[in-house]
Parts: C-alpha cells; structure tokens; sequence
C-alpha cells in the first residue's frame, strides 16, 4: 500500500522527469537548426523563411546567444499570450476548442477540488475506523470514504456533495457548450467563401441505362432544384493513379538521396543493386536506374491519367454538385430528394481537403452490411484482444525462440539477455498492439465507409475511448481481461455490477494516481520533446533535402490527433468525477495535468501542428456526450459503494441524480447540438444577401468549378502542367480571398482552393 | 392442468358465444331501426339517406322480409369483396393498412403454424419425459418443448426452427414494410390538393418588442424564403371560447330534450328545478330557462370571440405558414431556420381536423421538463400501479363499509350480498383502472405536447404496449406485480432473467390459449354488436332528434382507436412468436384470431367507422419495430429456455440471432423509415408541375386562407353567419375538389376544407 510518502516521492520523480524534458526542449528549441522541428507552422504560415538568428556560419547551427538560454520557461507565458480570436485566425477553430477541453477539465475540477478539501478530506479524515480495524491502510486511503464507519450519518455528506459536484459539472457543460455553439456559428459566418459551402456531395446516384452518371446529375437537380442548381463534378475512381502518385514519389526520394550523394561525394557514381532489399542482384548505376523507373511511371502515370478521363466505368454513382446560393445547398443537404431514401443520398460536402476519396462510391446496402461487420469487430477486439497476444506471448518465450532458430541458442542462454527477454518479452506483444490500436480503429472506421477524415477520426475517437473505458478504467479497477469481467457481469445482477465496481473504487486510488503521473504529467512533458519528428527531420535535412522547397516538405508538423487525444483526455475526466467524492486526493494530480496540459498543446499549436482540416468544433457533441457518460458512470459508481456501506437510506435520492443527468444530456443535445449538424437557413440567406450586394459580379462557377477534382488531377504531376495553370488561373481571378500576408500553400483554414492545391507539393 | 380436452371444451364454448353474438348481430343490422348504427359510414358518406327497405310503416323499424333473416352471415364474404384500392378510397389508407397488421399476422403465421405441426409436433410428441418423471401434464404439455429429455440433441429442430421462423418473420415483414412504404407515396401522390401540403407549423415564434406574431413571420418567412412565401395565419388561444361552445352544444341539447317533451304531450309545458341535479330549488318553465341561458351564453360567446381577435395577448406564438409550392413547404418543414434551435421551429402541419390546437403554444424548455415529468410518471404507472389499487381494495372491503356507512350493515350483512361484494369489489378496481387507462394514457400524451391527434395516439399505442408487455406478458408468466418483478430482475444476473421467463413459458401456454379465446374471440366478435353507440343512439333518438341532421348527429360511428387496439394486436404477435417454438400448438388459436379480426374489422371500415384524421400510414414503422421487439424477445427467452435445458452448445448460435433481427431492423429503418418522416422533393416539384400545367390560374391563396382557422372560428355559432359565408364563398371558389356524388361534410379522406367544416355541424 502506497503512503502519502510513497506517493510525493513519485510526484517529485515525475515533477523532475518533466522538468528535465522541459529543459532539454529549452536548449534544443533555441537551436536554429533545430527551427522547422519546434516552430513549423510558422514556416507553413509563410511568417517566417529562415531561423531568427543570423550571423555567423556556426550561429546558423547553434544558439551561441547564452542570455537566451536563461529564459528556458519563456515559452510558456508566450504560449498563453496569443489571445483566443488570434489562436483561430492562426490555427483554426477546430485547434481553439480543442485546446478548450483541458480548460473545461480546469474549470470542472479546481473548484471541486476546493469543496472536496474544505468539506471532505475532515469529514473522511476524522474517523477511526481504519485504525480500529486490522485491515492495513494508508494515509491515502484514510483521507478517502473507506475512513467512514459503515452506516454512519456522515454518508449525507457524500450524497450532498454529489448534487453539488454534479450541478456544477452540469452548468459548465452547458455554458461550454452555448459557448462552442456560438464560436461555431460566429466562425461559420465569418468564413471566407469556401466552395464546401455551396456543395452538397451526392451519392448512391442510381444506374441509369440511357444516360452517363454527369448527364444524370445535371438532369436530377435541374428538375428538382431548378432555380438553384450552378454546376458539379462527378468522382473519378482514382484509387490506382493515386497509388501510382506515390510510388512516383518514393522513388523520386531515392533518387534525390542519390543524385545528393553523388553531388557531395562526385568521386563515384552511386550504385545499387537490384535485388531484394538491395542486397543481391545486378550492380546498376542507382541514379540511371531511378531516373528511368521514374520516367516509366510517368508514362503509366499519364496513360490511367487518360483512361480513368475516357473510361466511363471510372466515374463512381457519386458527385459534388453545387448550388447558386448557400441557401440552396443548405436546402439540398438538408432535405431527401427521391421516394428511394438509398438513392440520391444528399450530405454537405466536406471541405476539398478533407474528403476521404476512397470511399465515396460504396452503395447503401453494403454500408450496412461493413456497419454490422465492424460492430461485431470492434466488440471481438474489445473483450477478446487478449487472447492473440496471449498466444503470441506464449510462443514468444524462450524455449520458442531456441526452437525456431537453433543458431540463437547459445546467445539466449547468456543470463543478462535471457532476463531481459523474459521480463520484456510478454510486455512487448501488448506495447505493440497498444500502439497500433489507434490505426486498428482508423482501418476500422475506413471501412465503414465514412466520407471525410474528420468523420473518420471522430468515429476512432469514440471506439477508442470505449476500448479505454472497458480495458484500461475497469480492467485497472477489476483485475482480469475484459472477458472475464464481460462474463461476471453477464453473471451478476443489475444492481451487483456497480456494488462490485464500487468497492473496489476506493482501492484503487493510489494505482491511479501513479497513473496520472506517469501518463499524464511525464506524457505531456515528452510531447513538447517532439523526439521522433526531430530525429525524422534532421536523417530527411542530411540525405534528402536539396532545395529549400525539400525542406519545407521535410518539415513534419503533423496534427493534434483528435482520435488519440482526445478519449486520453477523456479518462482523466472520469477518473476526476468518479474520485471527487470517494478519494478527492486524487484531484490535485487531475487538475496539474489539466494545467500542465493546456500550456503545452497551446504552445504546440501555436508553434508546431498544423490541422489537415477544419471542421469547424464538429467534434464538441461528442466531447459533451462523454462527460456526462463519465459523470452518469460516477453517479452509478458511488451508488453501488453507499449501497455497501448499508447507506441504503440514501439510494432514491441517488437514483434521481442519473434520472437527472440524462435528462439534461437530452435537453443540451435538442438546444444545442443542431448548431453541429445543421446549416441554419437564416444564417445561409444572410450571407448569400451580403455577399450578392458586396459582390454582384461575382464568377461563382468559375470559383467553383475545379474546387472539388479528386488530388491527382489537380496538376499534382510533371506532365500535368495544363491542369497547374489551370488552377493557377483561378488564383488570379479572385485576388479578393487572399489576404495581404503570403498565405502557404499548405495552410488549411484558408479559402480551400489553396488547400486543394497541397496536392501540388506533396507529389512533385 | 388443463388438457387438450380441456382445451376444446373451452374453444368450443367461445366459438358458440362468438357464434351467437354474429346471430344477434345479423338480426339486428337488418332491422331498419339500426341502420344508422350499424351503417353510419354510408350515411356520411352521402350514399345513403335513409334505411333501405320503404314501404309500410311498420317495415320502417321492423324487417319484415325474413328472407334476409336466412343469409344472415352474408356480411362477412360482402367485407371481403370491396378491393383494396376501393377501400383505400372509400375509408382512407389509415384504414386500410391498418387492416394489413392482420394480414400480417395471417402471413406470418399460417406457414409457420403448417411448418411447425409438421416437424415440431412429432419431435415434441415422440418423448417419454413427462411420461417418465413424475410431474403432472397435460396433453399440451406433451406436444410442447417441455416433453425433450435435458441435454437431447434434439433440440436442434428448435434451434434450426427459430432460424426458419426468424427468416421468414422478417422477410415478410421487408415485404410489407416496402409495400406500405410505396401504398403511401402512391396515396400521396395521387391525393387531391390539401392544404397541409403547402402549409408548415411554425412554433415558438419568439417575442419581438416591435412586431405582432403575425408580423414577425411575415417578415421572417419574406426574407428566408423569399421566393416561396405565400401567407400565413397565426393561432389563436381559442380553448375558453370552445369550452363556451361545448357548453352551450350541452344546453341546446337540454332545450331540445324538453321541447320535443312539450311537442309531444302540450297539455303541459315542461318544469325543472334550478338546484343540484335538478333535485330542489325554484321551479321554472324548462324551455323559457334554456332559451334564455342560451341566449346569454351566446353574447358571451361572441364577446369573448371580439375579445380573442383584439386582444394580441391572445395570439399564441405559433403560425401555420404557407409556400407557393409544395417544394418550397417541404424545404421549409426540413431544414433549420435559425441559428436558435428551440425558436422557429417547423414541422410538416397536420390536416386541419388533425390538429390538437391546445398544444401549439408550448415553449421549447417547457417541452422538455414535460417529456421528463411524462417519463417518471409513465415508470411509476407502470411498475407500481398495483399500489393505488391495492389501497382502495383494502378500503372496499366489508368491515370498511360498515364502518363509512352503518346504515347499511343489515343489507350486507346478507350472505349472498356479502359474497357478491367479497368476490366482486376487489376485482372491480382493477377492472375500472384498466378501463381509464388508455384514457390516462392519452392524458399523459397530451400534457407532453404534441400537435397534432394522430402522433397522440401513436404515442400513447406505444405506452399502452410496454404496459401490457410488462403486466400482461410479463405478469402472467411470472406472476407477481409488476414492481417485484422489477425488483426480482434488478437483483437477477443478466443472462437469468431470460432463463427465469424461458422456464416459464411452457408452463403458461394453456393459459395464453383460453386468453387467446376470451379476449380474442369472443372479443372480437362482441366489438361486431356495437352495444354502446347501439343504446345509446336510440336513446339520443328518442329524446333528442328534431331533424334530420340531428338524427345525422345522433350517429356516433367512432374510429378504430388505434391507441388501444394496435397494441391489443401487437400481444398476439408476442405470443404466437414466442409460443412458436416452444409449444406449437398454440398457434392455430391465433390464426383464428387474425382471421376473424380481419373480417370483423374489415366489415366495421367499410360500414361503421369514420376516420377522424388521416395520417396515411404514418404509423407503420411502430408496427414495424414492435413485431421486430417481439421476435427479439422470443429468441432471448428461448435462449433462456435451452440453457436450462443443457443446450449450450448451441448459445452461440443463438445469440446470433438477435444480433442479425436487430441488424435487419436497423437496415429497415434506413431503408424505409424515411418514407414516413420526410417528403421526397422529387415528389414535391413532381405535383407541382403537374399542377401548374393543369391550373395555371389557380388562386391557391384563396385555397388556403381559412384553411387554417380554429374550427370555433369558423362560422361554428349561429351568431356567425359571417364565418359561415366565408366558408361557402370558398367552397364555390373550387368546384373541381367536390367529386360527383355528395360529400358529407363529416367525412375526413376529403380535400380538408370541408372536413374544417365539420365545425359547423358539431356546433349549433
């Protein structure tokens, strides 16, 4: 059992670790070649082209400014300075809310925190009955409800403090959530013109014998939305091209790796052979030999580049059609356009960038059929994920291993190596799946056939949190694998399931503490580290990049991950609710996280990611929806332990706090979770006026007609130079969307013509 | 135990009883007397204006002709002969889907029935078990599931079975389900104009310190749909001047009561006292009393009318808003009009006879708190309703009596009175509970807040069936109440509760059948007879009816009542799948059940009821999901049966089941639903070109402007011969509407304009 002693010496460990990782980020952060890792988005952003400080050949590597490393925290208050309507304007508003979770976290728990310690640390703390009995204890858990004599009066506290907890959880939910919904709506309103606004994305239009799928496109909404309908675009089954885009650009890696090499070594023309993995086969000049496979592909590039344009069979029953007026699209998205409610199916088109091409032509049944398929998949991988890695643990022990390869044996047996694998062996089958489980989920909801990337990774989200909340909270609270408490449960009665949770609640305490500390505290202070993206970036900068345009692409600023983050920051939300009234010494450790965390993900993104798209807070319904999920599962939690404490007297009252809790759940979703899906007419005909009388001229086919060309096309390629003045066309023609700083090319929150173009970088 | 034989003699006796009640009924429909009791829909209809058979005048109440006596089950092959698309025009699409549940029924269980006889019987039969063991049996028993020995691997044919009968549910229930779907747009699509078709309910209209209500949606709908408004009409709180209305209808029935009296007997004209119930007080002359009653009633009438259209507080913040074009009202209905969710809220507007005008002005928060106040009361009703009723049972005994009231001790005191009451008073509270229940049921609805009459009765059909899931299934499988069975399930495991039903049910079926017989058969046939409007229209007849349009009045055709006789079906649907598996021999009786209900029902649509609203079928995907509800619960308790009969081998196997009908109802919902909620706007723009090509000149405005008044409004006073007009001049506006033969105002299929009207015959 863990004191309070034990514990502070762990904090101070995990206070010193994230010290050090902040130290080391300070030194290496004022590196300017260490530039484009820490501080990437303002390159992208186009504010910045070169590190700050110039000067000597040396200076260009290293900071020899030794009053700066003085000022190692400075990061921090600049972090919080960036006021909130800048941080959208920089980073979007999918970034500003996010960044809102971690201060909702703080405003839910510091006040808690303080009720809890003024009113409930006494009241647990002034009892005696964990010195009376012969169990053993910990100052921890004499802080906590197991203090309290059985039946005691004093559970009235607890009961009260509940309401308490919950009212005050429940009015920042809601306040939050008015916020959001405004922010959301204000943002929407303010936006640039962006072709998703005019665009509805069609799908499942039906075969039609006589007519190809543009013609009956056009046909449909010309009759059925006469007035209103401006033009669309079919989608093109671009799947293999944009395979064959990629390869082009690995090997284009090769071959700048090698054309470097020869350029600073010109002694030898670089060889390789041809084999597998390079290391057989014929001896080739590596430059020729890429040059030529590159050229190949060019050719196969631009031939499916041709037969994906006259093949009529590689345009898939779906299409973006666009409207006049927002209006209009408002209208189509929002309303079912034929008898057959699986055909013609009409949603807002996600923003060019955000489409998940891939999926787009996937037919009404099979939806269906993949949504049973991966519903039963996920509940397999849930409560049945131990038994492969059991399996794969069970062949991975030592005898195994001298089995399958005989020549090992005589290393195995040496004792140091023998312990290290059979201490670290069983563990590494889990790590590795832990690691990859987020990109089993994403695989998952791929395909499922979700049609935007947002979509994609709010569905992940909320699998992954449901895998956490079964695996990690009860499978920590309740030892064992998920199915052997699947098969408790199903064996115990209803109200026997919180009682059983519920005890063990208390005991858990000090695990969970720990948790926090290693996960939480030393997690957030190794992210700021950005240690694989640093080293990623400096073997790119020194094999790959020859040009500045190199570096840029080099530079990796990747995104916020909202399908990992995100059910992360959910579980210290339910570890928060559940513990404020058992053990409310565990806030203080919730409340570092919230804090520490918040600092850290601003200054990231400010500094470094940079979002792939915008949804614009699409996300909030599902962030509200799981704190109270958490704050339900606590109410039911604390019930099943005062039903153990023969508190009984207190159970309708408890009922009611649940009864209550959904009931508001339900009243925030119908008040505020329209402004999420929805496009609301007024909002639509109020900018279609402004814009009409501010604009009367405007070409808005023209604004709209490439906006929504699957990436490939999009002048991605060498040989595609016509389509690059096109899109270089509709540049010039609106001048009035780009603001009057160089705005990059890979920026998202930008009028999305420009973000289209990203496709331009990445595959030249 | 009852056995097979048993069993006859209780078929036997219910077959005789139903028998005899179609004897009296076919004696009484001929006789001339009743045949506005048994044939009100033909008088409503305008094909008929008196009993057919002229001649003597005794032939005008008596039957003289006793040929007719002989052909007296002639109605039933007549019910069937009518054609579904001339029932349809002749009773509406509600009516005649509603018919199709009984088709189901047939379609589901005829097969079933054939199959299960053929392979269940035998495996059931050739078992020695119940012969071996020494428990009590019956016949029934013998050919049930009970009769396998524990363990048999002929449990199999069940397990195979409930895939075939699983299979064959469903696909009979996609079929319907596609019918239905496509009988409603075809009813849509070739119904005539209405009024709802352009019109959208606008509810929570907020306050605006400058604008009446009639302004601001003025305003609002000019500036959001500016291409599609065409007027609008707000709603007035009008619910005292109705309940004036009601009460002065009351009076002039009085009036009419005693001048018949005097118009019979002039010698003297009749007196009343103006006490309680006329028992004491003044003595004064009846007709002169009603006369001037009603006369004051009257100025109060038409001052409290000037009151509501001057006085703006009157005017609810509710409008029924109408488009140009039916695309235009179904955008409107669909989309979302402003950034606040819970104000301008739309909705598809019911017919005008549909409307509950009560509810219309309730705001969005209040909407809420009610569904929660509705939720908790529901509970309460349904799992402790025994409570109440237990307590007036405890008071209604004889002591009690005695005690309340001591004069009458010497008359209970009597032996035969004294067991009368003993056996009969605690059943009677109950009875009379479960008589108001619907009725509280539709309270219950009400106070929630919908608009419109026919989601009331939806609503309420689906508390009325979870009542009678829990206390009828439920409580006679297990018995108990039904809160000690909540009790009992919430201290069961999960997979016991299945079991502790499964046990059960063989056990129960003799019971199920002679229910089956009671409430099913003979049931049915007494709903032929019409007992009450019987009575009750020759005793309004008697004393009441003047004229011919009284004698029109006096009619009370009623409707099917879909509240309480859906649900009634429903639990047969429980039964015969559940049953099917376990104890095949119940079947048959529901078959005859679903028969006999599809002639007698058929026969009350074509000749008796009159649909209040038509709704054209929205109620189908409730249908839909409560057969699917029953199936799932039949494989869950089956489920529960085979584990305690040491099947487990073939769990798995069964949990699939559910799995798949839940599937299969998801994809059905997808597939279908929309069908119910929404308006295709390919239909939409589909009538109005049509229209406009046929009626260019049409003056829809004209066509819509009183659509939508409160019916007291419209001309329904003597006092209001105005209204009245204005109602006639519309009438002669549209000719084309009015079809060739008369149109009773009463009838509700009808273009609503003359439904509205309706008004105008209740009221004076």
């Amino acid at each position: 059992m863990a004191t309070l002693g034990d514990i502070a010496v762990g904090a101070a460990i995990n206070i010193l670790s994230a010290f050090a990782f902040f130290l080391i980020f300070a030194v290496l952060r004022i590196q300017p070649v260490n530039d484009r890792v820490y501080f990437p988005k303002w390159y992208l952003k186009g504010l910045r082209s070169s590190p700050l400080h110039a000067g000597a050949f040396i200076s260009k590597f290293v900071n020899l400014d030794f009053r700066s490393y003085a000022r190692f925290l400075n990061w921090m208050p600049a972090a919080l300075r960036m006021p909130e309507p800048e941080l959208i304007d920089h980073a979007g508003l999918d970034s500003a809310v996010y960044l809102r979770i971690y201060l909702i976290g703080l405003k839910i728990f510091t006040p808690i925190a303080c009720l809890a310690f003024a009113v409930m640390v006494p009241v647990n703390w002034t009892n005696g009955t964990l010195e009376h009995s012969n169990l053993e204890y910990s100052n921890v858990d004499k802080l906590s409800i197991s203090n309290i004599p059985i039946g005691s009066r004093r559970f009235w506290t607890h009961l009260v403090m509940a309401y308490v907890f919950t009212f005050w959880t429940c009015y920042i939910l809601k306040k939050e959530y008015e916020t959001v919904a405004s922010m959301r709506l204000h943002f929407l309103a303010s936006e640039h013109r962006r072709p998703d606004q005019f665009t509805v994305l069609v799908r499942n239009v039906p075969p039609d014998p006589d007519e190809s799928v543009s013609e009956l496109v056009e046909h449909f909404f010309l009759v059925n939305h006469p007035d209103h309908y401006l033009t669309h675009q079919v989608v093109y089954n671009a799947n293999k091209l944009s395979s064959l885009v990629e390869e082009k650009k690995r090997l284009r890696n090769w071959l700048d790796f090698y054309q470097l090499r020869y350029s600073r070594n010109q002694s030898k023309r670089p060889v390789l052979k041809t084999g597998f993995l390079g290391l057989w086969g014929n001896r080739v000049d590596a430059i020729d030999f890429y040059t030529l496979k590159i050229e190949r592909l060019s050719n196969e590039t631009s031939s499916e580049r041709e037969k994906i344009s006259k093949n009529p069979k590689s345009i898939m029953p779906a299409a973006f059609v666009s409207f006049k007026t927002r209006w209009a699209a408002a209208v189509c998205a929002q309303t079912q356009q034929t008898r057959n409610p699986t055909t013609w199916l009409t949603e807002w088109a996600p923003e060019p960038c955000d489409i998940y091409w891939d999926n787009l032509a996937i037919p009404y049944v099979s939806l269906t059929i993949r949504r049973l398929i991966v519903a039963v998949a996920f509940f397999f991988l849930t409560f049945f994920f131990m038994i492969p890695i059991a399996f794969v643990q069970s062949l991975a022990n030592i005898e195994g291993i001298e089995k399958a390869v005989p020549l090992l044996k005589p290393i195995i047996e040496l004792k140091f190596i023998k312990s290290v694998i059979q201490g670290f062996l069983p563990g590494i089958a889990l790590k590795i799946f832990l690691i990859f489980l987020p990109t089993i989920l994403m695989l998952m909801s791929k395909f499922e056939g979700f049609s935007s990337i947002s979509t994609l990774e709010r569905r992940s989200a909320t699998r992954y949190y449901i895998f956490q909340f079964i695996n990690v909270f009860l499978g920590s609270i309740i030892t064992g694998t998920a199915f052997q408490q699947l098969d408790n449960f199903i064996h115990q009665s209803a109200n026997e399931i919180p009682k059983t949770i519920g005890v063990s609640i208390p005991m858990k305490a000090t695990f969970f503490i720990t948790y926090i500390m290693v996960d939480g505290w030393a997690g957030v202070a190794g992210e700021i580290l950005r240690l694989k993206p640093l080293i990623i970036y400096h073997l790119r900068n020194f094999f790959l990049v020859k040009t500045e345009k190199d570096r840029e692409e080099a530079m990796d600023p990747g995104s916020l991950g909202f399908n990992t983050g995100e059910p992360q920051i959910q579980l210290y939300f339910l570890l928060g609710l559940v513990y404020a009234v058992v053990t409310p010494v565990l806030l203080p450790f919730i409340i570092v996280f919230f804090a520490l965390a918040y600092v850290v993900y601003r200054h990231q993104i400010i500094n470094v990611y940079n979002q792939e798209y915008e949804s614009a807070a699409a996300f909030w319904p599902d962030i509200h929806g799981r704190i109270v999920t958490a704050l339900v599962v606590s109410q039911l939690l604390l019930m099943g332990l005062l039903s153990t404490k023969r508190a009984a007297q207190s159970t309708p009252l408890l009922i009611m706090l649940p009864v209550l809790t959904i009931w508001f759940h339900m009243f925030c979703k119908g008040r505020y979770e329209p402004a999420f899906v929805t496009y609301p007419l007024q909002e639509a005909m109020m900018k279609d006026t402004l814009e009409r009388a501010r604009e009367p001229n405007l070409n808005l086919k023209g604004f709209l007609q490439n906006a929504y060309v699957h990436p490939v096309f999009k002048g991605g390629d060498d040989d595609g130079e016509s389509d690059v003045v096109s899109v270089e066309d509709l540049k010039e023609e609106e001048p009035s969307i780009v603001p009057t700083k160089r705005q990059s090319r890979r920026n998202t929150p930008l009028p999305s013509k420009q973000s289209g173009s990203l496709a331009i970088v990445d595959q030249d």
